[in-house]
């Protein structure tokens, strides 16, 4: 393979020539395809339906503590499910979670929210704060993003490495700027470039020394039991009892769910943290509700029954995901391997493959595939103020689409990809 | 029956002895009652229980417009959830209303943070302001005043009458001062008296000239559909659409649950309001929240079918309630009708009874019970900061005992009614 920045401007323009008829035949395939958003796909939304039966007209409905889930009352969670949750996240005692309802965008929401208007045990609420700073490694999750900017928070980008956030840049920040209030992470799997940070990098950020007292490390755990191989996992350090052995027990909020585990419309959403952390926040809840659904954390330990069987059901899920990513990084190798125009991750779980174009490329080839039927998620979007300064980066989500029509939807990808860099290299040859 | 205010010192005396004696019976007697929460019995909860098959590994997971409600998605409920609460609202058409989780309670707490942090429809967030103010008539519901506590703004009581708030003070507040943001009514059934508001005071509501734009009514629709009786019910206009008619269309934020139609811990919950202010809320909710529990939504619809199933469903929970109203009112009649100390309401629904003690005798009532073993809600905690400046009102809980439990506690309740009063005489004879 040529790689095409060797190649000489006649080559580019034949090249190009024939990349816009290939272009204009797959315009006439019309293809209908949406590789923008991590969603489960029906196959595995099917998978979890015994669920529906795990609780039925005739079932004991009390928790194992004889509470009535039912009825109002156990604010925090019914102790099963807090001992589940738990166990998902690696080994945080159960004491230290709390269980919500659906979605922990919810949480993180929320606790940002409550930051804004309360503080953080003490602390002056932001709102009182000229200045308020997260940091965002970037590329991200966009829905992080997202909450910071509404409430105004200003969002630092910080780049990502094959280990996970440039930690030299998080220490300088974190201990040398009090205005940095945060910092979100997706420590496994990560979102969309499926980088799990190492042991150091953990022990980095329990190790951190804020200059902020209301510091928290916003540790989004969204993939931490969705492996794509059984061979081949990995693992991260569990945070919390890291911080503590650090001297930083109160530094972390985790947060994670079951919305790619059982149903993204119907799960359950969980917090942990260390127990001073715990009971601000149930402070809070005694009065911001009266209880989240009890019984659907019931139907969820009913039928999943401990961590065992979560990760069971999880190889269900790797068995469909795992021939989405094949199909996506086969067409990857095969059209752009050794091309010079672009680099690709190689994730062993979570939803997402990440995809840097040569710089200046990710929206014109966004554009181009949708004029062609492909949906993919916006260029910028994993950038905080959904602005990518290289406008480089490009988020494929293979979950929702079949085998086949991701394959179909890659190669479309590719040539797009392609025609836009040879487009881009003849502006300047 | 003689008013006790009549009796000479002398007969007091003996009558304090005679009820002194009474009540080392009443606590020799080890009762263990609580009357403190609205919270629904064992039996209301089990004729639910068909709600857990409305659902199973075999249903149709689709809503009607053929979204499939256990992936993400459809952020402000399934239309026929939207539908059926419209319907509860007395009316409310199913695009004016959102579909929550459980608990309405969050959608409170959460609108009044959003006040905070953003404001309304553009307006300053509170925050911001150096005073913010909300009316809550009293005596009322405990929660209500618990978060606008929690986020600093000042309540100001105001009087109930047997037709709702005090209309000529709020119309004095709303219209003369921009710090007034808000007002908590619990316009039918209220809690605690029972009291339904009268078509002239949803009227005067809607006809409001507040002095400041963000002025909302947060109207808590707790009771809708909770009536005690077949043939006297009473019915509350419907206030979205009176305010549209008087002009003020964005005034008012409804909301609702089936937190005492189906399970108190499993719920489903709405809000409702002009296009203007769903818009904005609608807003919010794509940043956060990737949506509510829309399967229980769906559960909800299949099992209630629409508004005339679940006001049969409503009518098995009167049976159920009844009499226990009416063996705490037979008791009150009995024992202290005449007597001159104490007044209480005769609800045709709602979850409670609202006791007016002599002035200062509240607390000591209150304190009186719990030594004998029957827990009623803490005197106070029907007023703002939880402070009754007459030490007068009590509310009394029949649903969550038996009727013959509630009779005993009644008859517990009544003797430290009698003994507090002919104490509080005895001070200043």
């Amino acid at each position: 393979m040529k790689p095409y920045k060797e190649m000489s401007k006649e080559e580019l323009l034949s090249l190009k020539a024939e990349l816009e008829k290939e272009f204009e035949d797959a315009k006439g395939k019309g293809l209908k395809l949406d590789m923008s958003r991590g969603k489960p796909t029906t196959v595995q939304l099917d998978m979890t339906m015994g669920i529906m039966d795990a609780l039925d007209a005739e079932s004991d409905m009390n928790a194992e503590n004889g509470m009535d889930t039912r009825n109002y009352g156990l604010m925090d969670g019914i102790p099963e499910a807090k001992r589940l949750f738990g166990d998902m996240m690696g080994g945080v005692p159960a004491e230290n979670v709390i269980v919500y309802g659906n979605a922990s965008l919810s949480i993180m929401y929320d606790t940002v929210s409550r930051c804004m208007t309360h503080g953080v045990l003490g602390s002056t609420p932001w709102c009182k704060l000229d200045k308020v700073k997260f940091l965002c490694p970037a590329p991200g999750y966009d829905r992080h993003f997202a909450i910071t900017q509404l409430f105004g928070i200003e969002m630092i980008t910080i780049p990502m490495t094959s280990e996970g956030p440039d930690m030299d840049l998080v220490e300088k920040y974190v201990s040398e700027d009090p205005a940095v209030k945060g910092i979100w992470c997706v420590p496994k799997y990560s979102n969309p470039q499926g980088i799990s940070y190492s042991d150091e990098t953990v022990r980095r950020f329990a190790a951190l020394k804020p200059a902020a007292e209301d510091f928290r490390i916003y540790w989004d755990n969204a993939y931490a039991i969705h492996h794509l191989y059984e061979d081949e996992q990995d693992q991260i350090l569990e945070i919390l009892s890291e911080c503590e052995k650090a001297g930083n027990p109160d530094m972390v909020y985790e947060f994670v769910s079951t919305s790619k585990v059982s149903f993204s419309g119907a799960g359950v959403a969980a917090f942990a943290s260390s127990k001073a952390n715990v009971e601000e926040v149930k402070k809070f809840l005694t009065i911001q509700t009266i209880g989240y659904d009890k019984v659907n954390q019931l139907r969820h330990v009913r039928f999943f029954k401990n961590l065992d069987g979560m990760l069971e059901h999880m190889r269900k899920h790797a068995d469909i995901m795992r021939p989405k990513f094949e199909a996506v990084l086969r067409v990857l190798d095969q059209e752009l391997g050794g091309r010079g125009i672009g680099e690709w991750t190689r994730p062993r779980g979570g939803y997402f493959i990440s995809f840097d174009a040569m710089e200046g490329c990710a929206k014109a080839i966004v554009a181009k595939c949708k004029e062609a039927g492909v949906v993919l998620t916006g260029a910028g979007a994993t950038f905080p103020y959904g602005i990518d300064p290289k406008d480089s980066n490009i988020r494929i989500a293979p979950s929702y689409p079949t085998s086949e029509e991701m394959a179909a939807a890659t190669d479309l990808f590719v040539l797009c990809v392609k025609l836009v860099s040879v487009e881009k290299l003849l502006e300047t040859v």
